[in-house]
C-alpha cells in the first residue's frame, strides 16, 4: 500500500479558504491529486485527497502541523486518514440476512478499502451461519426491554475488537446515549423506510396502509433519537398494483441491502461529513 | 372515434369473480379487449376495455344492463365509460406555472384521450398568459384567509363548465370539505414532497432541513384533510451534496411537472379506483 | 405446499380469447385467481393462476385436457406449472463471483419459489468457496477455445441433475447450438451492458471509450448468437465524471446483480413467454 | 448581474495542477467561490468559479493575463465566461413540439442563465405556433435531401443572430462538416435512443423490434458524424409489457425532454469540457 491520505475539512464560509487549504500542502510540497468542496448553509466543507510520499508519519503529526492552518478558520473540524491504515468494521444483527449479506460481500469483494470485518453481534442466532461462512467472528447476544442488559456484553466485545465503523445491518433495536458515546465510533444504521416517513418498527406496514406508489430505506449514522440521526444515502423502489405487505418486504429489501451498503461503502472510504444532523457525502 | 369503452369495477374477492365479469361481456356479444384485474387487501379490482360496437347507447344502458351482475358481489362498484365521450379538464393553479404547462402542453399532444381544457382559475394574474397562448378561458380569482370568500365564485365557473376532472397545478390553498363535494368531480393535486413526509406549505424548506437525498413529489386525489388523500402517483429526484433549497426548488419542478401530468393522464383514462384511501392505478 | 398452479399461454391475437380461457376454467371448476394477459404485434398473451385442488393429477393431464381448447388457436402455445414441483437451478460461472452470490442468497432467502441449486459448474476454482458455503455441489470444469473439449463434459453434469432452468453467472463463454439445444432448459444470461450497445467480451471498456452516461445490464435467453437472446430484464446506473473502466466495472455489479436475479426470479415464477426473440414478462 | 464568471479548464494531467490554479487566482486577489477538478484518462479537467470584483474588463484580458499560466501546462484548453454577458439560443425543430417547448419553457422560467432564445429555424410549419406564443422570431426553411439547397439559407440566419449555443430540438437532419464549421458554436442534438444503440431515423421501431425492457435519450455535441458526437446527458424510461411503437414513442418523450433541457442547461451553464469525443459535464 503506498502512503497516500485524505483529509476531511469543515469550516464556516468566507472567501479564501480554497487558496489556504491548497497553500498548506503547496507548502508542505504534497501534491493534491483530488479536491472536492461544496459550500452549503453557511458552511464550507472538502475533502482533499494525496498520492505518494508525505512528510507526516502519522495522523497526529498531520494534525500539527495542519493545526496553524486550521486556526485561521471558524468553527473548524477536520480528520486526516492514511489509507496503508487498515480499518476495522463491526457488524450488528438481528435475523433478517440480507442487508449483513451485502456488507460482508462488498467487503469481500475489495469495494470497502483496507477493510476487515471484526465481528458480527447479534441477538440471533439464524446468522451465524452466514458469519461462519465468511469466517467472522460471531458473538450472540441476547436483547431485552432493558438495554442496561446487553449493552454492557456488546460494549465488551466492542472494546476488544476496537472497530473503527459499525453497521447495524437491519438490528433493529434502539441504542442508548450512553452505548453511542462508549462505542467511540460512526455507526451506520439502515431504516427500511424512506425517511422521514414511516419512523419506527413497522415501516412496511405503514407504507402500505397509507397506499405509497414507491417504498424506501435510508441510511443514516446513529444518534439516541430513534430513526432521527443524518441521512447518508436513500433510495426507492416502485410499489405493483396489488403488491401485499409480504411482497413490499420482499422488494424493499434489495433498496435495503444497495443504500446499507452504499453508505457503509461512504463511511469507509471517507466521504462523510457529519454538520447540523445533516452529511455532506462525497463522490 | 369508434365505439369503445371501459369498466372500472370494484368488490369484496372471492372466487369465480372474473369469470361472472367475463360472462357478462360475453353474453352481451360484446369481446374484451383488455383485461387488467388485481387483488389487494379484501377486495378485487378489475378494469376491463371492449373496442367496437356494443349493445348500450349511454353508460346509463350499461350501468342497467350490468346492475344484474353487480348484484351478485359484496360491497360492489362500479363505472364505465364510452371514449367517444369528450371530456373537460379544469385547472387551477397560483403563479408557478411548470406543472401547469406541463398539463396543457400533455392535452395539446392527445396524450389525454380526447380531453379538452375547459378553463383555468388562478390567485395570480402572472399565469394568465399562459392560457391566453393556448385559448384557455381564463379566470382570476383572488384567494382569501376565509374560503368562503372565494370557493363560491370559483364553484360558479365550475357548475358552468361541468368539468369532467379538476387539477390543482401547484394551487397551493386547502379546499373545504363543502367544496370537494359541490364540485362534483375528481379533484387531482400535486404535492412538491414525497408524501407522507413534509405535508404542507413549505416541503423544500423541511426536505432541506431534514438532509433527505432524494426529494419528490406526490399526485393525490384531494379530500378535506391537507396532502391526505389517496395517491395516485410518486415521484423523486437526487439532491447533490452542497445544494441550497432555491436550487432542491428548481430540481423539483421536474418530477412535480412529470408527477402530476401522469397522474391527470391515469385519472382522464380511467385508470384509477379509489378504496380506503388508496387508489389502484391500471396499467 | 397447496395445489396451485399457473398456465402460460400465447397465440394469435383475435377476438374472444380472454371468454374462452376463463371458460374452459369455469367449465373445469377451477377459479382463476390471476389473470394477467398483453396483446403485443400480432400476438395475444396470458398468464393464469389458480388456487386450491383442481381436477389434474399432472401438467400432462393438464395438456390433455386443455388442448381442445388450444386447438380452437392460431400459433398457440402454452405450458402449465404447478407449484408444489420442485424447481432446480443450476449455475455457471468463470471467476466474478457477485452475480453468482446474488442468486445463490436470493434461492436461500425464499425468493424463488420452491427452488432448489443443484449444481454450480465453473471454470475457476475461485468460485469454488462459494459453492461451499451453501452446500451446493461444485464441479470445475476447465474451458478451451474449443468448445468440444468442455461442453460434453458439461452436458453430462446437467443430464445427470435435469436442472428446470440453468442461470450463467457471467460465465463469459459463448454456447453452441448443440450444447443449448442439449441442454433442454431455458438458459438466463446476464450480459454487462445496455444491449443491444457493447455486445461481447469488454463491454465497460466500450462504454468508457464511447463516453456514456448511463451503464447498464442486460439479462436473456441464451441462443446460439452471442447476446442476441430474447431480453428479459435491464437496468441502468449513472456513470459519475472522472469514472474510470475500473470504477465502471465496480459500480456495473450492482446493475448486473440485480438484472440477474430478477430475470432469474421472473423465469423460475413461470412470468416469462419467448415470441420473436422477445420476451412478455408478466408482472 | 454582479460580476462573476467561470473557467473551463483542461490539460494533460501532472502533479501540481491543482496548486498553480488556485495561485493565479489568489495573485490576481480573486476568491474561488467554486472549484471542481476531475482526472479521467491522461487529462485533468477542472471549473473554477468566482464571485464579485476581478480585475479583468472582458475575457480577452482574463486570456491575456492566464496563458502565463496555461503555457507551463501540456495540451492545454481553457475558456472563461463572464456570467454578465447574455446568452443567446438558436434553436431548430422539425414538427415534433415536445423538446422545443422544454427548453422554450425553461428558458422562460429562468433555467438557462441570462439567456435569451434568438431564433427557431423550423422545417415545418405547424410548429410555428409554439414560436408565436412565445414571440420567439420563426423562420421556416424548408429542407432537401441535398443539404446545399437549405443549409446556406440557415446559415444567413445564424449569422444575423450570433447564437452562442444551438440546440437542435428533434430537428432529424444530418448537418454537414462545413455547417458545423460555419456555424461557429456549440450544437447540442436530442437523439431519440440510448446511444449507441439505434443510430438512425428510426430509434424506436428498433427497440421495439429488439424487445429492450428500457427506452432511452441520448443529448450529444453535433459532429459530422451521425449520431457519434460527444454525449452530454442520457435517460431512460421502462417498456411496459405490451407497449406497441406508438407508446413507446409517447413515452419515450418525457425522457427526451428531460434529456434535451439538462444538456442545454449544462452547456449555457458552461458546465461541459469536450475531449476524445467525450464530454466531462460538471455538477
Amino acid at each position: 500500500m503506498e502512503r497516500s491520505a485524505c483529509l476531511l475539512f469543515r469550516c464556516t464560509d468566507r472567501v479564501g479558504i480554497i487558496a489556504e487549504l491548497v497553500l498548506f500542502f503547496r507548502d508542505s510540497n504534497v501534491s493534491i491529486s483530488r479536491f472536492e468542496e461544496y459550500t452549503e448553509s453557511r458552511y464550507f466543507f472538502a475533502r482533499l485527497e494525496w498520492r505518494g510520499a508525505h512528510p507526516w508519519m502519522t495522523t497526529e503529526d498531520f494534525d500539527e502541523a495542519f493545526q496553524a492552518v486550521a486556526d485561521t478558520f471558524d468553527d473548524v473540524s477536520f480528520r486526516a486518514h492514511f489509507f496503508e491504515q487498515p480499518q476495522k468494521l463491526g457488524l450488528f444483527s438481528s435475523k433478517e440476512p440480507h442487508t449483513l449479506i451485502e456488507a460482508v460481500n462488498k467487503c469481500e469483494a475489495g469495494d470497502y478499502p483496507n477493510t476487515e470485518i471484526c465481528f458480527l453481534i447479534a441477538n440471533s442466532k439464524e446468522v451465524e451461519r452466514h458469519a461462519q461462512r465468511y469466517g467472522i467472528p460471531f458473538y450472540y447476544v441476547k436483547t431485552f426491554k432493558d438495554p442496561q442488559r446487553h449493552e454492557p456484553v456488546q460494549l465488551e466485545i466492542i472494546r476488544r475488537h476496537s472497530p473503527d465503523v459499525i453497521g447495524l445491518a437491519r438490528y433493529m433495536k434502539v441504542l442508548t446515549k450512553e452505548f453511542i458515546d462508549q462505542a467511540g465510533c460512526q455507526i451506520v444504521n439502515i431504516h427500511h423506510s424512506f425517511l422521514p416517513s414511516f419512523v419506527g418498527a413497522r415501516p412496511y406496514e405503514m407504507a402500505y396502509e397509507r397506499g405509497v406508489k414507491l417504498i424506501g430505506a435510508t441510511s443514516h449514522f446513529v444518534i439516541p433519537a430513534l430513526d432521527q440521526g443524518p441521512i447518508i444515502e436513500q433510495g426507492v423502489i416502485r410499489v405493483e398494483p396489488g403488491d401485499s405487505v409480504e411482497r413490499m418486504k420482499r422488494t424493499g429489501r434489495d433498496v435495503e441491502k444497495k443504500v446499507f451498503a452504499s453508505a457503509l461503502g461512504k463511511t469507509l472510504q471517507h466521504k462523510t461529513i457529519m454538520y447540523d444532523n445533516k452529511t455532506i457525502v462525497f463522490n
